[in-house]
């Protein structure tokens, strides 16, 4: 057996164990967590230290980007703290398992309850950022499932830190007398590319791979694995000015949503305008990204807009304005700029979007209450926005208190995905021996009742451990 | 453009049209529906005695099975008024689109709300039984799903005569004024396997696959496509026989389970027995099932038990009793066969279910509680059962009034699934103009508030078209 495998199948061993775990004891072990990695802090900083000194020979060779770089770092100004919040903030979340989602009578001594698990075991890879680690592990320990994760190479050393951290954090909770002792392998870390394409083969074991990070290494692991995927692979937002946008806000929330961190995959890359607006709310629109350093990539009738407006005038400017190829359309600049099209109705823009979008985030801008409400039923995307930034689409934003990915799938778990995504539920039935044999037509048979259990203290305590 | 990128960018467009449809329209189209098919009921019952005549000959040549010969039929005694009867169950169950799941205030005039929508393009594959076009159908249009349908190409005249009826009856359902006209290409039928690879690979138009069918069937779709896919391949089920078991409702379960319908994917294939019962309750089972003709491939020490409690006496009997082979443990018989193995604790019967089993629905039977329910939560099945046949796992018996299939998947959709399978949920955001930078830190910033907004009525009917 590789060793990808005995990883997988500890995990499966684990989650197996995970299923008789209550509250207490999860939130013993995040609590432990947190104290190991106090203590350890000053390791997992040296750690931290020696990836990013082989890091900055890389930068300098020109082998890494120093964004890339600056996501390695967990030591600086607030981000150790941050860390250790994190894990306090997720024990703070109200665990989901063991909530009871439907509740009913079939027969007398008959009672099918529909109860919150866990998914099972989850393939978590990222990049850079080690701190994904600590966040993925407690939400996955929160949750009761068992996570196998993969960083980046950079980040090596600071992930077996931290990794280390916790699995000792693990053992050494106390264990509850007559309870099942938490699985020390619920956590776990490889380290290898072979072993990932390893493990997106094993769907037997794993139940859900969670990918964050480039748009490559996402479609990468969805076109290689029978594994569900819970992420998104382009974040494509777009922003519509509609025929009564009202300026002030069009050029607030399209700056902000292009400029408040434009490598976020909630970041707006196309700006659509009603061909109404071209000439006022447009204008000032243009005015403020130009001024921000936004490169606009403009279809005809916007650069003939901006042409009139005089803003080409300024040298500076007018550098940073371009004519949009088709190719400007569904693409993620991840950077300072924004594809402009011209539209001609509401509709226009909707079809533009559910044809070049990438069913993440999209919003509009309007006064118009009818508009607002056609264009977000219309747009098939996971957030739909009226006169807001598309950069809101965040589970802390939305106060999930964690985030596990933004999803653009549109089954299981869509938009920003907190402990919800991580669980699934399983249908209990709780019977006096009756066989489908006794229910039917005829004489002697059994009627289904189908009466519906109230969900009321008892029964929500009833699965609670 | 291929016929069957046609069909899947028809789809698509439907599915964006069917975002504003109303619950009012569904129902007027489903009316509409059954009224067709009653006055089309000659028509339709023609071209069904003509796939089965020309069935009838294949079933001779002894190229097509005699079971699937019978699930052709949809004229014989009650069937076609269970079909109709079909149509108006599903008008009857509750609308879901537009519940409102979650609402938040993330500040003031910036509100949250998570809403259930269509999952959009829905592709079924299916074999044999045409009924399912029409349940299908309606339980797209119930939900807003688009549909592509694909059936057995022996029922290729009745699918296509159930389809031209459905979409006459679309097309011919008065439009309601000032409402988007029900699409027409919202249900549509392919009939070659090229169409089906082509579909396959469309995960741009097509949202989920379903197929309903053979083993074979689903685990071809489930390694051919990126499309998530709901459905099961195995199911293999399995009921445990604990310490306590009760005699009576150990024979009447057991029985219910394996002979109720072994052709069914909630049929017992696997008997547990734990090893203080194999000479008292077991040994009655034991004779049950083969006095109901059940093969029995028995592990060594349910093989003495049997032996010793004299069954093998009567010959015919004996012809049904075999020694089991690995190869019966994790094996679908779909037939009057059942594979028995000795445990000697709970947790072997847990380890065997969830090695062997395929995550469908296995039972306890027990008189102890505590067994039960370490069971019920141990087991990774998406039914868990205690004294009951795992015969009921079925949406009609669960009470979804409808099902479009049962899931083995851990993700979205588990067990039986209703109408609830074919949706997800959109985030609506209303704001003012609001912009993510305008919350943080320092002077004049802003504090999300995420305060629950409370989901009264009010709330409940906005979404509600």
């Amino acid at each position: 057996m590789s060793s990808a495998e005995q990883v997988a199948r500890a995990a499966r061993e684990a989650s197996n164990l995970l299923q008789t775990i209550s509250s207490g004891q999860k939130s013993a072990v995040l609590r432990r967590i947190r104290q190991v990695l106090e203590e350890r802090r000053s390791e997992i900083v040296l750690a931290n230290q020696q990836d990013k000194e082989a890091a900055q020979r890389e930068v300098e060779a020109g082998r890494l980007s120093s964004s890339l770089f600056k996501r390695l770092d967990i030591e600086t100004g607030e981000k150790y703290a941050t860390l250790l919040q994190g894990v306090d903030d997720v024990d703070s979340i109200s665990d989901p398992i063991g909530q009871v989602t439907l509740a009913r009578k079939l027969d007398n001594d008959l009672d099918l309850y529909r109860v919150v698990c866990p998914v099972g075991v989850c393939l978590v890879i990222f990049e850079a950022r080690p701190e994904v680690v600590v966040n993925i592990a407690c939400l996955a320990i929160k949750s009761g499932n068992a996570a196998i994760l993969k960083g980046g190479k950079e980040a090596a050393r600071t992930n077996q830190a931290l990794a280390d951290a916790i699995q000792h954090a693990i053992a050494t909770t106390p264990a509850v007398e007559g309870q099942t002792k938490f699985p020390e392998r619920s956590i776990q870390v490889v380290s290898t590319r072979d072993e990932i394409s390893t493990l997106l083969d094993m769907d037997r074991y794993v139940d859900l791979v969670i990918p964050r990070g480039s748009n490559a290494l996402v479609r990468h692991i969805q076109n290689n694995t029978r594994i569900p995927v819970l992420g998104h692979a382009d974040g494509i937002c777009s922003t519509y000015l509609d025929e009564s946008a009202d300026t002030q806000k069009a050029v607030h929330i399209v700056v902000d949503a292009k400029t408040n961190y434009p490598a976020a995959c909630n970041a707006t890359e196309a700006l659509l305008v009603h061909s109404s607006v071209i000439n006022t709310v447009f204008v000032e629109v243009a005015r403020a990204l130009l001024a921000a350093g936004v490169r606009l990539h403009a279809d005809d009738r916007s650069l003939a807009a901006i042409e009139q407006a005089g803003l080409l005038a300024d040298a500076g400017a007018a550098a940073l304005v371009s004519r949009a190829t088709d190719a400007d359309f569904g693409h993620e600049y991840t950077d300072l700029d924004i594809a402009i099209r011209v539209v001609d109705s509401v509709d226009e823009a909707i079809d533009h979007i559910n044809t070049h979008g990438s069913k993440h985030t999209d919003a509009i801008v309007t006064e118009e209450r009818k508009s607002a409400e056609w264009f977000m039923r219309r747009v098939d995307a996971a957030g739909v926005y009226w006169n807001a930034s598309t950069r809101f689409a965040d589970g802390f934003r939305y106060g999930f208190g964690a985030e596990i990915g933004v999803s653009t799938n549109k089954t299981h778990a869509r938009g920003p995905a907190g402990l919800e995504g991580l669980t699934i539920y399983k249908y209990y039935l709780f019977g006096n021996g009756q066989g489908a044999g006794d229910f039917g037509v005829g004489q002697g048979k059994h009627q289904f009742l189908h009466e519906d259990i109230p969900i009321d203290n008892s029964v929500r305590d009833k699965f609670v451990l």
